[in-house]
């Protein structure tokens, strides 16, 4: 679903992340994608309670990049979420070995169009 | 590829989109993947030819929901890419009927983070 954000300004947080192979990670199973699935939808479940949510996208290549949009009413809230979905992120990390390398930007929405 | 963005500030124009079904688009086939791929490509390839260009990341959910993130050096750059990919897009979705739903935001980047 596409995110039905209200009119700018709101903050957007771009997480992109490259999923480790079999080769990155010796002795897991490649493309753990029932893994990668729990922690996407503990990740949407952990940003619906959040102060200051408005909506949240992603979509992953099989196996290859993944992009994770967030929105959120004010940079307060961005930070906040930021700290919370590193930490999550960070744990499975330590635990599978999803993400090769990934990236968090934080942007300031100033103008949207669309269907 | 994730991009290899500069140092913030610069300017992310996000596109999410979702794909036709048969439902949707009678009489053509669902989930035309070599097409909507092509499209990607000219997409990107068009992107590269941009003043400002910086980078451009896509993920796609099968048969669902896409994410493409283009990064671009200023707003004026950003904004000269925006008529460039919706004049692709509405062509192609004259044709295809690729896209139900989309909706283009247009954000500066003030912080990165990442590996």
């Amino acid at each position: 679903m596409i995110a039905a954000t209200p009119d700018p300004p709101y903050v957007a947080v771009i997480f992109t992340s490259i999923r480790a192979t079999a080769t990155d990670a010796p002795g897991s199973e490649p493309y753990d994608e029932h893994g990668y699935a729990e922690t996407a939808t503990a990740m949407e479940q952990l940003a619906r309670a959040q102060r200051g949510y408005l909506g949240i996208e992603s979509a992953r290549n099989p196996g290859g990049l993944g992009i994770t949009v967030s929105y959120w009413a004010t940079d307060g809230d961005a930070r906040a979420w930021k700290l919370v979905a590193e930490h999550l992120v960070a744990q499975r990390l330590g635990r599978e070995r999803w993400y090769a390398q990934y990236r968090t930007r934080v942007a300031s929405v100033g103008r949207d169009y669309g269907t």
